[in-house]
């Protein structure tokens, strides 16, 4: 491949390569090391390796065309896309390369599947949802008595629940008088805000579910509970796929407003994610997903506005004015949902133009507003939300860190899938690395490529590219190691071996060629190192802003949230510096906090006033107009002395491995 | 053709007749009389004559196999049906008998169209809509400020037009943003009961509307009006498609009962009509549909609960439980209706298991209950509603009357369309008739066929069938001319040529072969004469029943209502014996009250309060199971004598007319 060949770019990863005219979109994906499902081998049997080709200008991207350049599809290529109702598709077995072309693989094509690391938190929440189910026995009809079947169900709530003014959805109108004929009279309601009666069920019929949603730029979670329990049943979660029309907020803002449909095509991308991992996570639960009577969600403001398909365009500048700040309740068939016919979502309230309702769901549940010590809370993403205060004041910020965090914006940057490698540990001496992949307990230097168990094909560890958690230990380690300098540079110093250069350009071979799934060693660029400085040093500044506002040297307490965040090991966060100074002891990671506020509003009505005063409460900090943001900014980029302020911080890390490179033996390939 | 060759139904008509296989659609159709429109005349190129062919089982009318039985389509007509995206439809042109089939001629494809008689009333009504327009001015947003925009318009149309508590539809809340910058923040709301923003346009933007709708079992009118003026800027109407699965109330019901889609069915048929009538009236308005803000449905208790999509099985029997009896109001969209996105539909409210919003609508046109005379009030339809009262009391009823006043189950009926006889003559001595059809200004005597205007290769004119108050001119004249007796046999004895037998059975012939557009002479038979007299005879029972239960011996003033209420003349409604005595001056034909009442109900909301108010005072009566209504019924089966209560009657009629037969001439074919 030469760089006059074709330009292909795969998205999610971003990866990218060019191509000799005529290679198969699939050999394209390999070579670049990212695995497309293909269970015939190009065969066009399997119908498999689905991609799809996305059109319009990525000039960002390096494509000017509008349209994709691939060899136009054949008889029976059309046949199994049209079985497969998949007519917006390819199939990279037999799809060319003719030109630039921006490919984006779906989540049913990857090779690799998503793993859950953790299921939501195992926090303490009163379950007092809005969906709630009540039994009662109506009066049966008389001839001559003309109230209708409604105000007889009306009547028998106000005398046995004392509620009144209730309003129906007509769906459960539509059921009512079958279920009350199979029922004999006795129904079980299933009521929302104690206001609407949106099910009805003959009978006495237990079961009530909701799902609690955060719409992260790149990661989409979901929880489903029982609410009668707040049990979780089924943590889902998916890759954003509004990534392909721009990685972090601002080129979304732009795709809505450089294109008429853009906003419409963000919206319904993310429903139809939404409605996939709905249907996940129901067939998890062993449910359907009309069981799914409520949906809370939360997500920043520019996911907010998408998900409602409002155009986000006011917030691509100032005064950055949101459609709307305030909580809302809307029928999920209207956004075309599909949960229970009749259910309602509940959208989180936001603080800000660019502080969101995650960040609400943050606070409802971290509750900075009930301690007493000064909080800092710093919840890690594509766009970083950072809450510093205690329960007498509460201030706001958000930081554009990018998504290095995430793996992507990385060369060898992926999701927190299985092979990516999560684990470093560097030999101060040798300057070689150990690693851990996802889905395999042991260390790289302990594998035995020879005995690899095979599976599909390829032996089931090897690395395919490194996630948040391992670029942000691979960057520490390497400073410790001394083969980083305090200001992100390689030292040409340091005897390693594991050490490339190209003029003055350095970088590091992580993992070697043989340890890869693509075959190519996995390295750590110069630019890797920058982009990983640049997005912590925006959250540093961030946070510092923050603490000058509110007149505060130091913070008692620091949280990292982040749907990553219960990956990143707080010493090397504070090693790196992306968080102020603060007892290492203090610091935790406690997942995805937004996640779990959004559950927490889904188990808890009384939350969601809360949430609603709180949103009008924090005081939000405009960081990015702030005078002094560039100088925090600028001084936060530099790595700092590890030992300094703490002299106990080598005790707490963990003992260096000693790694031999002749244990990283040339592996049996087994087809 | 004989009774051994498939037997072809036409729907909506019921017009039926044995045709040899072979027979195209097109030609059976003609054969019966029926227009279907072809412009190609055959040549498979305009596609024109579009017909539906009903699946399912037909047993009542005397088909029983479930696929209709027609020759398979070929080539060119799957084409052209493709092009029309009429994928449901076969040509009838092309399409072939090959067994019993039946078959529905769809509004657009019939060669006469409909035509409107006339305009709404012109009532006096305040115009207080539900739906309003504000103009605001609202705040620019600030940096620094982070209400929202939505909030900005609380705060508005707070402090300009003292509204709170307000919620935003949607579809508003995604233009809210554009049409603020476009109207530099000046902003024309339209607001839904004072309680739900519905739409924002930039500026000052006027113009709302609202349409009216009276869904009647065979009939659907639909009046579209200027919510600030309250005029009337467009009246359609159109068969309810629903007859294809029965003509009367409990054939639907028991459709509904014998089949699992039976409801869905008929919801989806009526809510078609209603978006073709939506779109009629919009496009004669020189509007779109989504200008249509509001809509307000009055309709029968089946017709409303088959509108909102619930099963009428309940009204088919004993207790005869509503689902629900009180005023709804729901979004449009999730009925299917295609208006305004955010536009809201409010369903009136119902008496009683048997009478409905359609009767409510009648009660706040009329407005009995602010009269100090007794009135009876007869809304004539498929099904007549009954009220009886002052400002006192109020007594209703249901009779069904069966579809005969409409133009059903009368072998030459038709509905109010171009060519039906609306007016009848009988000569007393010849026994000779002379008509009117609609369409044409003159007498029949007067016709010269030989010189008729050709239109579409027929002449202009030509008796194409009867209308409802053809048909009761006619058995009225028949009675006054003596070939009637008072039990309603014809007379044998009567000199006129007018009368063949077929045994003891007599026919009239009421269009000589010459004047009738099938080339065949349209009878009365003596089974139209018996459906009549059940019809009126139910009407009368009711009306007695309910004077008895009042205690009142005679009625001050009769009002006839009904979709086509306006054209039967009172007097010929007192010769049949329609309505009890009443002097003739104090019976008035008022046209479509419950259209009326639902067009007042749109253009003023205090309405809606007083129907909801008057459909709890109104006593219902069960004339069904009343010990005397067989009486009263069996009672009121003869033709009351003429001239007995009355005997300045005949002075009131018109004159008779001399008709002489030779006056038919043979007419001259032009083609």
């Amino acid at each position: 491949m030469t760089g006059q060949d074709p330009l292909v770019i795969f998205m999610p990863s971003g990866r990218r390569g060019h191509f000799a005219p005529g290679t198969t979109v699939l050999d394209a994906a390999r070579e670049l090391g990212l695995g497309i499902e293909s269970i015939c081998g190009g065969r066009l049997t399997c119908g498999k390796c689905k991609v799809q080709v996305e059109e319009g200008e990525f000039a960002k991207h390096g494509i000017v065309s509008r349209a994709g350049h691939l060899t136009a599809a054949g008889e029976a290529e059309r046949e199994l896309l049209n079985a497969a109702h998949a007519d917006d598709c390819r199939l990279s077995c037999t799809a060319c390369v003719t030109g630039d072309v921006l490919v984006y693989i779906p989540e049913e094509s990857r090779a690799q599947k998503q793993i859950i690391r953790k299921a939501a938190g195992e926090r303490v929440i009163d379950i007092d949802p809005a969906v709630r189910q009540v039994y009662v026995q109506v009066d049966r009809a008389q001839l001559g008595e003309h109230r209708g079947d409604w105000r007889r169900l009306q009547d028998a709530l106000a005398r046995e629940v004392g509620l009144t003014g209730l309003t129906i959805d007509l769906h459960a109108l539509r059921r009512l008088q079958p279920a009350l004929h199979q029922g004999k009279w006795g129904l079980t309601v299933i009521l929302w805000n104690d206001a609407e009666v949106i099910d009805v069920r003959p009978g006495y019929a237990e079961g009530i579910y909701g799902l609690a949603v955060d719409i992260g730029s790149t990661t989409v979670a979901a929880y489903l509970c029982d609410l009668r329990t707040g049990e979780v049943l089924a943590t889902e979660s998916a890759m954003n796929p509004q990534i392909t029309y721009g990685e972090d907020l601002m080129s979304r803002v732009s795709y809505a407003m450089m294109n008429d449909d853009g906003t419409d095509k963000m919206h319904d991308a993310i429903i139809k994610a939404l409605n996939k991992l709905a249907g996940q996570a129901a067939h998890t639960a062993g449910l359907k997903v009309r069981d799914i009577h409520e949906l809370v969600v939360a997500g920043n403001t520019t996911m907010i506005h998408l998900f409602l398909g409002i155009d986000p365009r006011e917030l691509g500048g100032a005064p950055f004015a949101l459609a709307n700040r305030d909580a809302m309740d809307i029928k999920a068939r209207d956004l075309g949902l599909r949960l229970h016919p009749a259910a309602n979502v509940h959208v989180l309230p936001a603080e800000a133009g660019h502080v969101g309702a995650d960040n609400v769901a943050v606070l409802i549940a971290e509750e900075p507003h009930r301690q007493e010590q000064v909080e800092l809370i710093v919840d890690v993403g594509t766009n970083a939300e950072i809450v510093l205060g205690n329960r007498e004041w509460l201030l706001s910020a958000s930081s554009p860190t990018g998504p290095a965090f995430e793996g992507a914006q990385i060369s060898a940057g992926m999701r927190a899938a299985p092979g990516a490698i999560e684990r470093v540990r560097i030999d101060k001496t040798t300057g070689a690395a150990t690693f851990r992949v996802i889905g395999d307990e042991r260390w790289s230097h302990e594998w035995d490529l020879a005995a690899a168990h095979v599976l599909d094909g390829k032996p089931e560890y090897l690395a395919a590219g490194i996630c948040g958690s391992g670029i942000i230990e691979v960057v520490a380690e390497l400073f410790l190691a001394g083969i980083l300098t305090a200001d992100g540079r390689f030292n040409a110093a340091h005897p390693t071996d594991r050490l490339v250069w190209e003029g003055r350009r350095g970088a590091y071979i992580l993992a070697t060629a043989e340890q890869a799934t693509s075959g190519q060693p996995l390295y750590v660029t110069q630019d890797d190192v920058r982009n990983i400085q640049l997005a912590k040093a925006a959250l540093y500044a961030g946070a510092k802003i923050l603490m000058k506002r509110a007149g505060v040297e130091r913070v008692d307490r620091v949280i990292l949230a982040g749907a990553f965040g219960s990956y990143i090991d707080p010493l090397y966060a504070l090693i790196l510096g992306l968080v102020p100074d603060c007892d290492p002891q203090q610091i935790a990671a406690v997942g995805n906090a937004a996640g779990d506020g959004a559950r927490i509003a889904l188990l808890n009505r009384g939350k969601r006033a809360e949430a609603q005063e709180l949103a009008h409460t924090v005081r939000y900090i405009e960081t990015a107009v702030a005078d002094d943001f560039q100088d925090e900014f600028v001084g936060a980029i530099h790595i700092p002395h590890a030992s300094d302020p703490y002299p106990h911080l080598a005790d707490l890390l963990p003992e260096p491995v000693a790694v031999e490179p002749a244990a990283a033996r040339r592996r049996m390939r087994s087809r």
